[in-house]
Parts: structure tokens; sequence; C-alpha cells
């Protein structure tokens, strides 16, 4: 775990959720992406080495709604830089963490992405990222 | 703000968690503190130039014992570093922010610290921390 890579943040609406981040971290999302696989849409603030990701939800199944349904609009996740995600993978699973996808799948940012699960993560929902090779 | 200083997470016994985050992040928390006004125990981890900072509330009015009893253990605030902390929360209350605190306090490892009202920052806690001069 190199640093903090991002730190994914449910909003209802990124329309009103934007001006509110500009505001507050003084400065403009970098980039929109939509993760259709995920069901969200994502802006991007770079804060130092740290990213802030605001995800919105683009349909009702999308675990983002679900989230924002059951706990309202906050953090989401905490997503940690690895240089080899497989190797690190491995090593959470035989420390004993589940990991909630057996393989690496794309994610938002052009990422390789692995969530540990958060019931053996403290509350927590831990995101591993690698950046993809070009 | 120029980066993620720290993220806050609430945990129920740092004996617990500590072993957890010791495997999780692959590495041993750098210090452990006691901020008394704020009924906490905290220990710390760095990984890049982010602390993760575990939270174990001292006492029953604790707001971390709060937080825990409404929505468990999990992320309870994000903290960015700043360099001018007055100058900074001047700028937040400009653009329409509320602060929690009008004067920054002490924080745990040696800051001063301003919190922001969540309901003003999308659904979370938002700390501002600037080192202290020595």
């Amino acid at each position: 775990m190199k640093q903090v890579e991002h730190i994914g943040i449910a909003v209802r609406s990124l329309q009103q959720a934007n001006p509110l981040y500009e505001r507050m971290l003084g400065l403009k999302a970098y980039k929109t992406e939509e993760v259709a696989s995920e069901g969200v849409i994502t802006a991007f603030y770079q804060v130092g080495e740290t990213k802030i990701e605001l995800l919105e939800a683009t349909r009702p199944d999308s675990p983002i709604a679900k989230f924002i349904d059951s706990r309202g609009e906050g953090i989401h996740h905490i997503a940690y830089g690895v240089d080899d995600i497989l190797a690190e993978m491995d090593r959470l699973r035989k420390e004993g963490f589940r990991l909630l996808n057996e393989q690496p799948k794309p994610g938002a940012d052009n990422k390789l992405v692995c969530f540990v699960h958060p019931k053996d993560a403290g509350g927590v929902l831990v995101e591993l990222c690698q950046e993809q090779p070009a």
C-alpha cells in the first residue's frame, strides 16, 4: 500500500455536489467519467497525491444508490494504490481477508481494482487499485 | 487544501483494530496518542503522505462513542492539511460553510484543527489541520 490513491464519496447529484466541492477545496474537478459496469458517474479532484472521487448512481441497483438509501451521502470507500494488485490480493488472502472480487476488475481512471470485505476491514470498504499498463 | 493529511476511522478497540490494520496495511502504527479534550485515544499509520488515524473513545460522551453507537465502526472524518488555518477558515466562512469551532483548537499529532459542518460538506465531517509552529 503505497499511498491513499483516492477517497470515494457517495453523492446524490454531481450537479449539486460539484459546485460545493469546488468551493470547499478551492479547485475544479479535472475529470468526469462514467463506469457503466458499476452504475456510477464520477468526478475527480486532485488534492496532493490523493484524489477525491465523487460518485453518483446512474441506476437504482447501483452500489452507490443502495449506500445512500441506507446511510445517506458520505464517505463510501478508501482506495490504496498498489504496484502489483495480484501480489497484494494474494498477501491479503493469506492474512485472512475476504476479497469481494477474486480477480482484479476495471475501475474508473484506468485502474485495475479489488475490494476487501468491510467486515474484515473494521467497517471500512477498502479498495486496492493499480494503474493499468498502457 | 494541500493534501489529505489524515483519514480518521472510528474503532471500538485499538487493541483489536491495531493488529488488523498492521496485517492489512503491512506496517506498524508509528504513534499512539491520547487527546483527552476529545475523549479519544488514537493510533497513526503512515501511508504515503496521508496518515490513517484510528480513534477509540475513552468515555461514553466522546464524539467517537456517539458515532459508533449510531453508525458502527467506520470512516469518521477526512482531514485536509493547510498552511494557514485562519485564512482557510475565513475563506470557507465567506463561501458559506459553517464551522464547528470558531477558533482553531489543538488536535492530535501537534496540529491546530477546525471542523466543517457535515451538513454543509455533503455528509462528510471535514477537518482542516495545520502543523503548529514549534
